[in-house]
């Protein structure tokens, strides 16, 4: 689905790492010698030694002889050999009649809870020639993770889950293949999915029931790579599905993939990556060491929570201000089209316009007793009720900021380290992409930082896809990264509780922390030292 | 089906070769700490920590990982591992509870045209406990491997024929099981195959028809290791099955397994390996070098051939000895019972009496005018009818002998070597086993070498198949041989041709290289100088 239709947006801007291209897969046109009398080596060996010459040993399936025999007969000993990284070398994947090397793709994946996310990657180059975006089936099954892991608790049920995240990566290879005029089950190659590790293990058909009860065991952290048709995924059969390796049950792929994309792990400098959608995620480090903590972000960012929230879909209202003397309220949608609620990002802009223009005060209850504000009428809006933002609203997202905060300083304290050590912010995936550094700052949500020490990185989960597809040297870092990040599991902790419950006043308990809110607050009057 | 069956055979004398056991497949028992909050490591990153910090690093199939996070839970976290080497390294292939380790056992087996001789191997010693022979099923679609590569020509065919060689081993399988209270699908752990490439492709189910016709291309010579699960074999489903590779499509695996068996390329002697069978092949070299020539041995050897033939089953003549001057004949049946008809060995043994009683001449001819010995007659034997050696069977035999005499001397004089050169002669294969030194020299079928220098090493492609399930070291010594005996194709060779026609007499047209023959036939009034 694109910008265009009225489905999920599509974050095409993400970050863009440069690296030496050393692809998973790679197509090599072999002009073989034909076999004669004085030199009768068998098809297969044939093959294999001409591989070996030029990228190593490959191994060749039983499966795969009997056609690769005849391929080579057929084309006149003149074939495209696909070759695939496996867990432990080169194996060939498919041989095609001619030269067809300069037709290799390979899909960079993104499974959110809610979003699945495709980049159509050129495994020659590793541009990205398309994407594409479709709501998660699992969807169907409940929107929250517990919901899904409840559902999957019996075999079939497990199955049903695997099937609904598997048909959905299905339209989206469907899709991209017809709009690129590619045969799918021969010209995409290779896979890389980041993702979080309950959605690793549905979609893996692994048991979840351990994930989310003490000790937050799961099956598998490290998957590996997965063949695509042990997962019916409709691409070339024996495409390698590379899943980026989990932390822990809080902690996914799709973290990694995002800390691989940034860079983080590869610089001196501290830096700190937060990424919040249905659930929260901040990891800190730099070359030497990485901490991280996860926890749910609350329901104040889900679309369907909110009084009048929705999903970051056309029509949501993704920007608010509120001038400062008449308290007019103005808004943008996306696409520009007919209002019909506001999705997080625009939540969160209207509730720090709210907080600058005084309609609420610094512990985030409205001033004047009234217990929401209407951002517009119910007879300009496209549902013909009032859109507003709720006391509840409000709440929510304290909480939310509450534990982004105490996540933050639990991890900066475990390092010694203080907020303005930070050298370097990341604003991780569709909801950092689209949240105004501005109002998440005022909030409290986001530190207040130099501005230009602040970096969106878009959907740096699927980008760190990319780059796993590109290089095996990304994929030897991711797992490094995975490895190396010391966790901290908030869920038994009580500095945490503690620091969560203190830290419920905009932007912070300590104002000092805030200078720059402080400046806005004293120049709107709304602050007197 | 054992001695006492009226089936095949079983050899059960093999050289036996002393290996540093380094088994394909291993059972590690294990004690894993259970997870708790401070080790919240995955399931399968936890076994396969602990595999990797014993044995290196181990893959999980993904099809595994549910059963394997399910057992160590069910089992307290006491269970035993079984791993296999696959093309690159150890993979998991099965876990059980509790400590299964000291149960572990490969199957040995060598896939003749004709019989398959399984030999059930105990993992952990290298001990052969139990073996058991039969048909193979194949021999339903035709004796010969001509017949059967033609009924294979369409998939339908091929299909019929691996099901067929299949059927057959799971039937061994089953017996093997049973005798031994074993859990076939469990117990079995790794299966190694000598065969022919033929045999090895029809197993395989690849392509036959490239086979026969010249170039002689193969599918492949070194297809490695298999999946016994894609094979259909009823034993452990992820177990390796190591297939010997082959040189050419006339010099296959069982050849390989032989010499590996027979330890000739280990070593700085000169020695020769002859394999007389359906197909007759020769190997000649040292650690230096091998050179060797295959082809169809005729038509003398096989049960169904010659006047009286039969293969090597209860009732068969396997000896003969003719008095020297009453004429008298004399036999042994196998298992002593009435006498049914001659095998080879037999029929080898009968020729050589009556050219040392001088029954026939130097040119294999009978010399008074008659066209056949009668060995047993009408009264005697168990099939109401004479039981006769011809003419036509002598004739036959000299085919045989003439295309291993022109075969040994084009190899000798490839290498610049001479009869006298050779310092070990190695009699393979059941044949080889069964046969008289003494009658194979006097026809000049064997080279007239002082005795002490000739060894039977009995099921020698059986032997080198034992070896490879005990010895990662000895499936690369395969590779190696495979990859650098020179071979000599015969079929489209004018000095064989020459060299053949010009060996039909008994023993040797030039007497001087057969001097124990010669000393016999002095010593009974045949020859005078």
């Amino acid at each position: 689905m694109t910008d265009k239709g009225n489905s999920v947006l599509i974050l095409r801007e993400t970050i863009s790492t440069v690296v030496e291209p050393d692809p998973i897969t790679k197509k090599i046109f072999l002009s073989l010698p034909e076999p004669g009398l004085t030199d009768n080596r068998a098809d297969i060996d044939r093959l294999r030694q001409e591989l070996g010459r030029i990228i190593g040993p490959v191994e060749i399936d039983l499966d795969l002889m009997n056609r690769v025999s005849g391929v080579l007969k057929e084309s006149g000993w003149r074939a495209t050999a696909t070759v695939a990284i496996c867990n432990r070398g080169w194996s060939l994947i498919s041989l095609e009649k001619g030269d067809t090397s300069g037709r290799n793709f390979g899909l960079a994946i993104d499974i959110g809870t809610t979003t699945l996310v495709a980049y159509l990657v050129g495994m020659n180059t590793g541009d990205v020639i398309d994407v594409e975006a479709c709501y998660n089936g699992q969807v169907a099954f409940g929107d929250d993770i517990l919901t899904r892991i409840f559902r999957a608790q019996d075999p079939e049920g497990g199955a049903l889950l695997q099937g609904a995240v598997i048909d959905s990566l299905n339209g989206l290879i469907r899709i991209l293949s017809e709009r690129n005029s590619l045969i799918a089950g021969v010209d995409i190659s290779a896979v890389s999915i980041g993702a979080n590790t309950t959605m690793v293990h549905l979609l893996l058909g692994l048991y979840t029931g351990n994930i989310c009860v003490a000790p937050y065991i799961p099956v598998v952290n490290d998957p590996g790579i997965i063949i695509a048709d042990q997962l019916g995924l409709k691409v070339l059969k024996k495409a390698p599905v590379y899943i980026f390796p989990s932390v822990g049950s809080y902690l996914g792929g799709d973290i990694v993939a995002g800390v691989l994309a940034s860079g983080m792990h590869k610089r001196d400098e501290l830096a700190l990556l937060v990424d919040i959608g249905t659930n929260g995620e901040i990891v800190m480090g730099n070359a030497h060491w990485l901490v991280a903590c996860a926890g749910a972000a609350g329901p104040a960012l889900e679309g369907g929570v909110a009084a009048s929230g929705m999903r970051a879909e056309q029509g949501a209202i993704s920007e608010i201000q509120i001038e400062q003397h008449t308290g007019k309220v103005q808004y943008h949608t996306i696409g520009g089209r007919e209002p019909m609620g506001i999705c997080g990002s625009g939540l969160v802009d209207g509730i720090a316009e709210m907080f600058l223009a005084g309609l609420i005060d610094r512990s985030g209850r409205f001033r004047e007793g009234r217990d929401y504000l209407v951002v517009v009428p119910s007879r300009q809006s496209g549902t013909g009720k009032d859109i507003v933002i709720s006391q509840q609203d409000i709440s929510n997202l304290m909480r939310t900021k509450g534990a982004v905060n105490a996540a933050l300083e639990l991890l900066l304290e475990s390092v010694g380290c203080g907020l303005n050590d930070l050298e370097r912010f990341y604003a991780a995936g569709a909801f950092g992409h689209h949240l105004d550094f501005e109002s998440a700052v005022t909030l409290g949500l986001y530190p207040d930082l130099p501005r230009e020490r602040m970096v969106k990185i878009g959907n740096s989960s699927g980008e760190g896809a990319r780059l796993a597809l590109m290089s095996r040297k990304c994929i030897e870092e991711a797992r490094h990264i995975a490895a190396n990040i010391t966790y901290f599991e908030l869920n038994a902790n009580q500095e945490f509780m503690n620091k969560f419950v203190s830290s419920k006043f905009i932007p912070h308990t300590n104002m000092d922390f805030y200078p720059s809110v402080k400046k806005r607050l004293r120049e709107r009057g709304h602050l007197v030292d």
